[in-house]
């Protein structure tokens, strides 16, 4: 793959160049506003100046240089995977988690007992199993991006000085986070959506205009099962590495768990033990280095069996976007752990963040408890003791619920919501805005050209 | 609830009569066509005669008569729910499988091997399974609202004659059948979507309109939490019936399960096992009866530790919804495999179908891992082999894809979608119907009013 630049219409009337036919691509799902457009180019010559030749070059008189344009291309598309990824996705599940908690304060529905008067809604618990994952996601998210810039600055760094052996992990560590971060966006930003019932629907909300935009996310820049399959790859690489008796040293950190001692089985027995971070992590990277374990097995056992690479590589991705998504669901809850850690000189926040980083890991166990079952490591009394910690940890949460939106500090105006405003004036607010609905206002031309009309002729039928 | 038909509008001009002040709510997300209004009533008087009183009465003297308004309104929605599934729902989800597969053996990407040419999207694994579960959905789905139907009819004729006992099984029933269905139809709808990568979300492709339908239903007639929590009450008081010893043939058909005889440990070891419909319907009844026992379990324990019911019914919710969700799948699974036995004299469709039945029945297991070993009921290396035998009927199913989706006989009209014609002309009629968008038509107006000027304003500056 080559970047050039390519004039497409005239700097005069903006009409196509001679060559080129240019148009719009139709209407799309809540993306009008982007003008993404067709474009056919016949005989158009390019300029050799436009090419964009850091990495490759054509001389005067037609020479090719290569300088490493496939490295360069895996570089282009991770900094695009932490754009999107920080600036797009993480904020949009959060606003939707914002509007969905603070319109669950002001709902009244129901009765928790028949001499009460109608409950908030956030105060029943399916409500708080809703919204609560999400907002820690949302939370875990944001310390995911954090921890990936960091990490992509780094190698940055050693890149420019031509040391490209952080390259093939970044990559994969960006394409899984891309996708991960995003199918958990889409289903939160969901999630919020139907929380507020009819309401979340109402444009007003500015609950879809979010759902949609994060949805379309999951496409453009790398599509996720594309992306899975790409942090996949790297994992069956690192695992046949790691089984080198010396490569310990030398197998990249967010895979490093693949040598580190395993505990067969869990030794969590209370509740308070499934609160330890250090016990869920190690939950996890044992999933997640079963996972993988098997994933290799699984292609091993196909080719020997007779099948190509590519046939067996077909007939098990099903089985390796299993490991893959488990093995990045570990990666986001150490980064979380460890963000956790350097909060110790802010005992208060750390302690609420905690809580989140529980429900995160634990909402993860239950929402996979096949995966933690499989081979015995957790058992089934242990998996009721989990859920326990999880249902306990919603009621703590409930507590802090609405401080912890308002800390992700979003104006009203950003927010453009009449379910999530800071004052929580709901209903006052949907009335005002709905009346500004053009079937609303007084004379209104469209009223006037097709309903007018109409009613005159049923009128004059009766 | 009491029902009456309240004038709005004059019969003369359509203007709000007096003490009237109605409205829109605004605009929605996909359901402006639908002109959902606020209402407010000042002191109007309904006259007596405007009351639906079939099950209530108003006499001129103002004495009320009570004649069994609950039920009334449980039985009418019931007819509302019964409705929105079999004519809304499922032909939704059956559309978007329709689009998405015929366009998966149009369009190529990347090789299965290098020497191949581009592949078919629908050869990959990974395409295959997410079109192929919500495939077999559309045509599961098609059965149990067949059965619905039967069932409604059948208890009406009860009912008219004043026979109300099968209600609260039909209650029950329908109302979580229209959460499961919707739930399902919606993430069905979203992988097609999703399946069809940046062309999914073209508006041409049909695709986002269908999702953003589906997703409504959510919330309609019903918000589906709710409706859960619905089949979960009536799951409870069957549970305890069935505990009584002379019980046995008084519960409802659709919970005779939880007097059946049940086995510890599931017989099955080879592949072809896990293809019995005896067996995965008897695995899901005793995953289902294993639920609803802990459910009521915990509700029980709660109580006798001092919380009152209504407390503890709340704390529980999270898992009465797990129990009622596998009951709802047993009972979709045992219809499914009760319509394939009807079809003895059709072999062919038969075998067909089935195949379609055992992939439902079996990516219901594959999903829910956890709760099929959370009792040693399955072991990890039975997981390995019923997914062994859903990947294999993945294959299986490729075969016939196409046909599947033209057995639903929707015409190309009715799909109006570019990628989900008849014919496969994908990419020419994507073009064609691109060229309408109102960018891309000679002389628009919007070009000469806004671009034009722009251009003009920046070449004066240049």
């Amino acid at each position: 793959m080559h970047a050039f630049i390519v004039p497409i219409r005239s700097l005069e009337d903006h009409s196509p160049l001679p060559g080129i036919t240019v148009g719009d691509i139709g209407p799309k799902m809540d993306f009008d506003h982007s003008d993404n457009g067709f474009l056919q180019l016949d005989h158009v010559r390019v300029p050799r100046e436009n090419m964009l030749s850091r990495f490759a070059q054509v001389l005067p008189d037609g020479t090719y240089i290569k300088l490493g344009t496939a490295r360069s291309n895996y570089l282009s598309m991770v900094v695009v995977r932490v754009d999107v990824l920080s600036v797009e996705l993480i904020p949009l599940l959060q606003k939707a988690c914002v509007i969905a908690i603070r319109y669950s304060v002001i709902r009244h529905q129901s009765r928790l007992r028949p001499s009460d008067p109608e409950a908030k809604v956030l105060d029943y618990q399916t409500q708080q199993q809703k919204l609560f994952p999400p907002l820690a996601k949302a939370y875990a998210f944001h310390f995911v991006a954090k921890s990936l810039l960091e990490f992509f600055h780094r190698s940055y760094s050693s890149i420019l000085d031509r040391d490209f052996r952080l390259l093939p992990e970044l990559h994969a560590l960006s394409a899984g986070m891309k996708a991960l971060v995003s199918d958990f966006c889409i289903q939160g930003a969901e999630l919020c959506c139907r929380a507020c019932g009819g309401h979340g629907y109402s444009k007003l909300s500015g609950l879809p205009s979010l759902v949609t935009r994060v949805t379309a996310s999951c496409t453009y820049e790398g599509e996720n099962t594309v992306l899975y399959l790409q942090t996949a790859r790297f994992l069956v690489k690192s695992y046949l590495k790691a089984q080198e008796s010396t490569s310990q040293r030398s197998l990249p950190q967010s895979v490093a768990y693949l040598t580190a001692p395993d505990l067969a089985k869990c030794p969590a027995q209370k509740v308070a033990d499934f609160l330890h971070p250090e016990l869920y992590t190690m939950a996890w990277a044992h999933v997640a280095a079963r996972l993988i374990k098997d994933s290799v097995h699984h292609l091993q056992t196909l080719m020997q069996s007779g099948a190509d690479r590519y046939e067996a590589w077909n007939q098990t991705t099903v089985i390796h976007l299993q490991a893959a998504k488990a093995h990045l669901y570990y990666v986001t809850v150490k980064i979380f752990t460890e963000a956790l850690e350097k909060l110790e000189n802010q005992p208060a926040i750390q302690q609420v963040l905690k809580r989140l980083c529980d429900l995160y890991a634990l909402h993860g166990i239950m929402t996979n408890t096949g995966d933690f079952l499989h081979d015995g490591f957790l058992s089934g009394a242990q998996i009721d003791v989990a859920r326990k910690a999880y249902l306990d940890l919603l009621l703590l949460i409930r507590k802090d619920a609405i401080l912890l939106t308002d800390a992700f500090d979003f104006t009203d105006q950003c927010l453009n919501s009449a379910l999530g405003c800071y004052d929580g004036n709901v209903y006052e607010r949907l009335f005002q805005w709905a009346q500004k609905s053009p079937t609303n206002t007084q004379g209104n031309p469209a009223y006037e050209k097709y309903i007018r009309p109409l009613l005159q002729g049923w009128r004059s039928r009766l």
